[in-house]
């Protein structure tokens, strides 16, 4: 009976920890990774009754409850408690921190359409909107509304009293300062609302003003500094409730909280700034100075224009910034040429969800054409094409048919199972069936719904129901797939042929067979595997 | 030159504090009270160059800037400096913990339909939900998507992966506890999402399973029980960062926070709790005892009979509750009866900022209704009805007849203006103007819109005006209502007739002076004050 598992690396993992974590079926659902049980259901003394280490991973059988777990080294790597603090997405730590030098200049972008179609291209932009704290999309429409289109391309749109959106333009009585045509100092928005809008986007509708430039400003960097070179007033910041209002007809909004906020590790987190909506500080009157000295060093790190990259938006350009951290400044601009943006809210979690669900998606995309580019690149069982080029043909032909993602998707990794199967195409050339329609469609089961799989799982079959009810369809097979016929069984049975067009995915897999038929065409050219990730992405999704 | 000012009763407020809460029209901008100016505005070395204190206020002359601004007596007594910590709305001494028995077993509840209708029930409800954490509204109508009619009534639904909508049922292949029979412990919800939604509501459509109760219990009040009882188990939850994940294929949130957060001032503010989602904590190997010690330490308290309180759902029912407070349980329920709950999130600024508006504008209407009780009762110079009689009777001729909202309200406050001019209604009968509907419509400006206040504003010129233009209508006056018309000018010439048809209330107000002539009938029993309350606060937002 042990209190924890010592691993022969010496690595460490506690009794109580290691149950809490079991990831077995009865513990977790499978998935989404979702404990079914509750800490009151294991016992408090729980210990190590047995615990066998291998290559893969050590099993462990637990006392007092019997519960029998394995848990693989890569998991335990990657879980060995106290390696590192607790990693926290939105703290400092986890940010690449910048003044406007570190940037060189260059302001994160990228295109809209590119950004609204293309997996890799949003991971790419949305990791600069988690890591830089800002990106610009350019190309978006010049459109009413666009904006919430620009949100809802990762995320959701953070409704307020304001409205799903807003207008950002000279109005003739202003109840904010950005709506005249004033310079706007660096701040961030709503610090009165808690939780407190953590995206801003803006989008440009018109840009014919002298001036209005746009500038941003890394808070976390300001606070960094301020933290190495004035240790007292950072204290200060951090330690001081402010409160933050902001009233009209129709609204009364109060958020009492630090201009610059910590995680229990004393890491930053989470600034507001914005003098406008400051209420009186409630100190001690001997504290009062001190905050305000505090503050004022605060401001001047944030206003130099060191700190500041500056920008200016043309129509099409929306840019989005975390405003839990990036400060937004507006240069003075003449009222007289006319200045249009629309802006709204989103939030942080549901960007970093897209991004954590894109990267798996394209890890998954990724491995799959590496199967295209290193064993696609094969001879495809005495065929004129390659296993790849074959693929993508079919994959073509679909596109062409104007068949539906998922059938396009079928078409396109219909054979792959031929790359993972135990037994290889050539064994299946030598007279063994090696059932690569099954251990195709098995494989992609982990990632895809069943109207890719399915068309994959049956198009062998397909061919036998053909040459069955077909007249002159196995006239029309390639010697190769002629021979592969009788291996796999020969054309079918009126019976057999009944019973297969009755399955619910037949018809799809008839039309991926007619496809499969004419994709090996030695001089036909087809779109490469890139063309296809946005649309595998998507049904990785479903 | 001081570098404070201290008043006459010891009262000290630094310089720079003062002179940063200006509130002149230069300085911030009236009604959203935001500042103009920015820290970078003011001088570091602000002082008072002169101060003058008198009964109301003090008038303060500032140095270098010499500014000048006055702040009131009330003002200055209710920002003081030092005289208690900043009150934060989200903060445990904002709220009234409670254990079950603190309740007394009853469940803070209202009507729906009042809740939707009656800013004074809104209100109550509203207050409930954020000082006890919890309310329960009875009368939703049992149909699909009322829950988001219920978070629209008072803020704004956040929309997130599960939807703007989630249904609560029995289902097949449940991803999660929810949707099973299941017993569900105490847990607060999405704590892998930040900013985590502050408010869930959860609406019963049916509940025909034997079981299947629900039950809160209040976080804040087992994370002070621990704080008292077990200091340092209080103190690893606080400190402890814990991530929390869950994953599909269309989302993968993390969140890392601590179980029990604190706001800067060491005050409990925000409750994660939920096992489920909660992944392997990365403390060193010899802190992981403590904290799972300290975990069942608080998870015990939470889970004690005595915290809990418990209630049915009924089909029509609808339970709101502060997220980041309230824990939600539910007893496990027979699978076979119908259990089927819709839920949808919102959040809690929304819901305190419709409070403290709510409150303001109650206050505005429980001051006009006051003066309906007070001088209101007097006599209506020499008519055989009281003053507020008479405005009670023209505001139910307006709403008799369909009149808009606004309408109904100037008909209600027509005669406002003879309860606040310098020169009283009887004044008016001993021949001097006392030019009351110009008064009563300077005063209602100050809450209403135009369309209330102008047609008030009109309605004396609008008795001169049909006196001119219809035959037959001066005959038609009361003996008091022919007297005044001459002190206020006598019917109009042809000119002035022209020049008032042509003002853009002149319509309303000629409708109004219909009803107003027709409203001294001392028989007459029309609806109370009590009645126009919600009409009047509607107006007062706009």
């Amino acid at each position: 009976m042990q209190t924890e598992l010592i691993r022969q690396d010496g690595a460490r993992f506690p009794a109580l920890w290691l149950r809490d974590n079991c990831s077995c079926g009865a513990c977790q659902i499978p998935g989404s990774g979702q404990k079914l049980f509750d800490l009151a259901d294991l016992a408090p003394d729980i210990v190590i009754a047995q615990a066998d280490e291998d290559a893969d991973g050590v099993r462990v059988v637990f006392a007092p409850d019997g519960h029998r777990s394995h848990f693989t080294h890569t998991w335990l790597d990657t879980h060995r408690p106290g390696t590192a603090p607790p990693h926290d997405d939105r703290a400092e730590d986890a940010k690449a921190l910048w003044a406007a030098a570190d940037l060189g200049g260059v302001v994160p972008s990228g295109a809209w359409p590119s950004f609204a179609d293309d997996p890799g291209e949003r991971a790419r932009c949305l990791d600069a909107l988690l890591t830089q704290g800002f990106v610009v999309l350019h190309g978006v429409p010049v459109a009413d509304r666009a904006v919430l289109a620009v949100a809802r391309a990762f995320g959701y749109v953070r409704e307020t009293n304001y409205g799903e959106m807003f207008e950002v333009r000279v109005e003739e009585n202003p109840a904010n300062l950005a709506f005249t045509s004033r310079q706007i100092l660096p701040h961030t928005d709503n610090p009165y609302r808690d939780p407190v809008p953590t995206i801003q986007l803006l989008h440009c509708l018109a840009n014919a003003a002298q001036g209005g430039d746009s500038g941003l400003v890394d808070g976390f960097h300001a606070a960094a500094t301020l933290r190495r070179e004035q240790p007292d007033a950072f204290d200060v910041l951090t330690h001081t409730p402010v409160t933050f209002r902001y009233a009209d007809s129709g609204a009364d909004l109060t958020t009492t909280a630090p201009l610059i906020g910590l995680d229990p590790l004393g890491r930053i987190r989470q600034i507001r700034f914005n003098n406008r909506s400051m209420r009186p500080i409630a100190l001690e009157p001997d504290r009062i100075a001190g905050f305000y000295q505090a503050y004022r060093a605060f401001s001047e790190l944030l206003y130099r224009p060191a700190a500041r990259i500056g920008f200016r938006l043309e129509p099409g350009d929306c840019v989005m910034f975390d405003n839990t951290r990036i400060l937004h400044a507006r240069s003075a601009f003449t009222a007289d040429g006319a200045r249009h943006l629309q802006g709204c809210y989103a939030d942080l979690d549901a960007a970093a969800s897209e991004l954590a669900v894109l990267r798996r998606d394209l890890d998954v995309v990724a491995e799959l054409e590496q199967l295209f580019t290193d064993q696609g690149a094969g001879e495809y069982l005495g065929e004129p094409v390659s296993q790849a080029e074959h693929m993508l043909q079919t994959a073509a032909h679909a596109e062409a048919a104007g068949a539906p993602d998922a059938l396009v998707a079928a078409a396109l990794l219909h054979d792959i199972g031929h790359f993972t199967g135990r037994i290889s195409g050539h064994q299946l050339m030598n007279g063994t069936d090696n059932r690569h329609s099954h251990t195709g469609a098995d494989r992609l089961a982990a990632w895809f719904p069943r109207d890719v799989t399915e068309p994959v799982r049956l198009h062998v079959a397909a061919k036998r129901y053909l040459c069955a009810v077909e007249p002159g369809y196995l006239q029309r097979l390639s010697p190769a797939s002629l021979y592969t016929l009788n291996v796999q069984g020969g054309p079918m049975s009126d019976t057999e042929a009944d019973r297969f067009a009755a399955l619910p995915h037949a018809e799809q897999a008839v039309a991926l067979r007619r496809w499969d038929e004419a994709a090996k065409d030695p001089q036909a050219t087809v779109p490469a595997f890139a063309h296809y990730r946005p649309l595998l992405t998507r049904l990785l999704r479903t």
